[in-house]
C-alpha cells in the first residue's frame, strides 16, 4: 500500500488510476465460441465445456430433481442466514416498484408510464472456490420482484458436474424457472442465441471473469441488453483521526480478499491514521486464508493524505468508486456531498459487508468510474419503462394547432396531416373514440 | 407495401425484419475521426468539419451574442408552438422526480437510494434539411430538470457555419450551458475525449446517422455512457375496421417521411380496411414533399391481416415497435397487454405526431426490437442512482451474525472480520457513532 501525502489535484489522475481488466486480449477467443455456439447450440456448449471445465456433462439443464434434493443439502444455520438476507433484499428492491399516475397535462391530453417486466432475462453467477450464493439473491429477488416471466439462470458446472447446493437453494428460494451447469463464454453464448437447452434472453445480468465481461460485451451487439460494464471491484473509505484502524484495516482487506485486481483506496485527512491503517492490515493478513489474493490487491491500493474532508470528498467525487465507507461522526451530512458512488456505507458501524450480504442493497454495482454514469443494479434494472399518450377531441384541439406549426418548420408535413385531419374530423363530429 | 394475409406463425420473424443501418461497414473511417480528435484536439475537429462539411470555422462554440440574436429570428407563432411543447414536456418529465424514503428495513438498519445528477451530459442533434428544435426539446428539458451541472450541446454547422436559430431559441430555453457547431462523428469524438473546446462528458444522448451512431457505440468504450442502441425509426399501428383510412394513412406515412429507412406496420383483422389504407396512402403521396423519401421507406413496410386483435397484440408484442398507434375503441385495454412497445397512442385521435412534438411524452424511443429490454428517454437517464446504508449498534447486532455466516460460507474471511470487530467494539461500548 502506497502512502500519498497532500497530492497536488493534477495527480489524481494517475493516484486513482484503476487496475485494468484486459479484455481486449481475450476478444478474438470469446468471438470463436459465441460464434460455435450460435452455429451448432448445445453441442458447442458441451464441447466448450468439456473443453475448459474438464467436464463431459449429458445435460445442461439441472433436473428437478437435483433442485429438490439439494434443499437438504444446506445446512439450518447457512438456510436461516440466507433467509434473513433474502427478507431484508426483498423489502428493500420491492420499495422500488414504482405505481406512476396518469397525468392530464393539459384538458384532453393524458399521459402515464408503466414499468413493463423484462419477458426472458439470464443471470449468471461465476464459479469459484466458494459459492457464490450472495450473488443469486442479488440478481434474483429483484428479477421475481419486477415480475419477470423467464428467469434462467447459468453457473459453471463444479468438479462433479453439478451446482454447488446453496446456489440450488438460493435459487429456488428467489423463483428461478431453469437453472444450467453452464459457464464462461460459452453460457453467455447460450442466452444470446439460444439453443435447444437454453432460451436465447433480451437481458443478462451478473459478474465474470475477462471471457464472460467479454462475451457480454459482444452479446451486446446482437440485440442483447446488459446489466453494466464490468471491472475490477473497489472501496473507497473516507475516515477521519476518530477511526478504529482496525476497521478500517478489515473493511480494506474485505475488498482486497475479492481478488487480485481489486482496488482499495483510503482517504484521510489523519496523519495518523494513515500510519496506523498499514500495521493493523499486516496484523489481520496473518490470519486471513485468502492473504495471497489481497496481497496483491494491496499493490494497487494507495493511502492518500488530504489536508481536509472537503478535498477528501472532492478527490472521492472524481473517483467515483463502487463502494465508499465513511467512518466518521457526521457521516450522514459527508454522504449528502457525494456525487459518484455506487453504494455508500455510513458511520462506524456499517463495514461493506453489510451491503455485500444482508443490509437490503444490492451488491451489483458499477466499478471502474462507471459510477459517474450507471446506477446500480435495481428492480428497474428487470423492467423497461413504456410511456402512453390519449388525447380526446378537446385534446387534440388544444394541441394540434401547435403541433401542425412545429411539424410544418420541421419540413415534415404528414406529422402536420396526421394532426389536420383529426382536426377536422372532430370539427364534423367524427371519429371520436 | 406488401400485404401478407394471415401469416403463420413460423413466419413472423420474416415479416418483422428490419431494415439494417449498416453500422461495421463505417467503423473503420469512424475509428480513424475518433483517434484524430482524441490526439489533436479541436484542431482535427476543425479538419474534420472542413473535410466533411465543407466549412472552415474559426470557433466552435456558438458565441451568446449569436445565441442573443438568435432569440429576435424566431417568429412568434414558433416560439408560441415551441413554448406549448416545452411546457408539456416540462411537466411530463418533472414528475418523473422520485423521491425515495428512508427504509427501516429491520430495527437499526436503515437503507434509501437517491437520484443523483450525472455531472456532464453532451446532447448531440442532427443536421439536415430541416432544424430539429423538437430534439432539443426532449433531450434537454430531462437533463435540466435532473439537474446536470453541465449540459452541451453539439449540432452541425449549417452552410452559413452558424446553428440554426430555432435550435438556439430551444437550446437557450432549455438551459443549456454550451453550444457547438460541430457535427457528425468528430462532435461524438469530442464529447467523449475532450478537446480544448469542448469538455468531455459522462454520457451522451441524442439520435444521428450512420456514423453518429458508430462513434457513439465506439464511446461506450472509453468509459461513456450512452442514452440508448439507434436504429431506423419505426411504427405499428393496430386497428380494426372502424378506424379511419385516412388517419391511418396519415400516420404510417408520419413514419415513412422520416428517412427511407424508416419501417411502418399496419396489422389488422379487418379486410376491408388492409384494401383501403394503400389507397388512401397513394392519394395522400401526392401532395407530400417528402414523397421520394416516403416511398422508399414504404418498401420495407407491411400491411399484415391477422384472424383477430388478439393476434394482432401477439405480433405487435413479437415485434416491439418504437411508437405503436392502437386506434379502436377499445384501446385502453389492448394498451393493457402490450408489453414490447416504445410508446404507445392510444385511439383515433392520438397521433404519432402529438408524441413526436407536444403531448409531454419523450419522442428518444428504443428502436429495432429494443423495446424487449430498453426504456425511452426519461428524467431518470439522467441521473444514477445511489443506494445509502446505516447500522446502529442495534443494527449491527442484528445483522452480523448472518452476515458471518454468510461471509464463512463464500470463504469471504475479511468480510466476516469486519463485522466481528465491530460486534466486539459494540461490547465493550466503544465506537457508536
Amino acid at each position: 500500500m502506497q502512502i500519498y501525502r497532500y497530492p497536488k489535484e493534477v495527480d489524481w489522475a494517475k493516484l486513482t488510476q484503476r487496475p485494468e481488466m484486459n479484455i481486449r486480449s481475450v476478444v478474438p477467443a470469446v468471438q470463436s465460441i459465441m460464434h460455435g455456439v450460435k452455429n451448432e447450440g448445445d453441442q458447442a456448449v458441451l464441447r466448450f465445456t468439456e473443453e475448459f471445465d474438464g467436464l463431459r456433462l449429458s445435460n445442461l439443464r439441472v433436473s428437478d430433481k437435483t433442485i429438490s434434493t439439494s434443499q437438504n443439502e444446506v445446512v439450518p444455520p447457512l438456510k436461516q442466514a440466507i433467509g434473513h438476507a433474502f427478507d431484508n433484499i426483498e423489502r428493500f428492491h420491492k420499495a422500488q416498484l414504482t405505481d406512476y399516475p396518469e397525468l392530464e397535462i393539459e384538458p384532453g391530453v393524458v399521459c402515464w408510464q408503466k414499468d413493463v417486466p423484462i419477458d426472458r432475462v439470464g443471470l449468471y453467477i461465476p464459479g469459484g472456490t466458494a459459492p457464490l450464493f450472495s450473488s443469486v439473491l442479488m440478481l434474483a429477488i429483484p428479477a421475481r420482484l419486477a415480475g419477470c416471466p423467464n428467469i434462467y439462470l447459468c453457473t459453471p458446472p463444479d468438479q462433479n458436474g453439478t451446482v454447488h447446493p446453496a446456489i440450488l437453494y438460493a435459487a429456488r428460494l428467489c423463483g428461478v424457472h431453469e437453472i444450467f451447469a453452464v459457464g464462461g463464454a460459452q453460457a453467455i453464448a447460450a442466452l444470446t442465441y439460444g439453443t435447444h437447452s437454453i432460451s436465447r434472453v433480451d437481458k443478462i445480468f451478473g459478474p465474470g471473469n475477462r471471457y464472460v465481461t467479454a462475451a457480454k460485451q459482444l452479446a451486446t451487439l446482437e440485440g442483447v441488453a446488459i446489466d453494466m460494464p464490468a471491472g475490477p471491484s473497489e472501496v473507497a473509505v473516507i475516515a477521519d483521526k476518530q477511526a478504529n484502524a482496525d476497521f478500517i484495516a478489515a473493511d480494506l482487506l474485505s475488498q482486497a480478499e475479492h481478488g487480485q485486481d481489486s482496488q482499495v483506496l483510503l482517504v484521510t485527512d489523519s496523519p495518523e491514521l494513515i500510519a496506523t491503517v498499514p500495521i493493523a492490515v499486516e496484523n489481520q493478513l496473518k490470519s486471513l486464508p485468502r492473504a495471497d489474493i489481497a496481497r496483491q490487491a494491496l499493490e494497487n491500493s494507495r493511502l492518500l493524505l488530504m489536508h481536509n474532508i472537503e478535498e477528501c470528498v472532492d478527490i472521492v467525487n472524481y473517483y467515483a468508486p463502487e463502494h465508499l465507507i465513511i467512518n466518521m461522526p457526521d457521516a450522514r451530512q459527508i454522504a449528502q456531498k457525494i456525487r459518484n458512488a455506487g453504494s455508500v456505507f455510513i458511520g462506524s458501524l456499517t463495514p461493506e459487508s453489510s451491503g455485500d450480504y444482508a443490509s437490503g442493497t444490492n451488491h451489483t454495482l458499477p466499478t471502474s468510474g462507471y459510477a459517474r454514469n450507471y446506477s446500480g443494479l435495481n428492480t428497474r434494472s428487470f423492467m423497461k419503462t413504456i410511456t402512453y399518450q390519449e388525447l380526446s377531441s378537446e385534446g387534440i384541439n388544444r394541441l394540434g394547432p401547435s403541433i401542425e406549426v412545429l411539424a410544418e418548420n420541421e419540413q415534415l408535413h404528414a406529422h402536420k396531416l396526421a394532426v389536420t385531419l383529426r382536426i377536422n374530423a372532430v370539427k364534423e363530429n367524427k371519429n371520436e373514440y
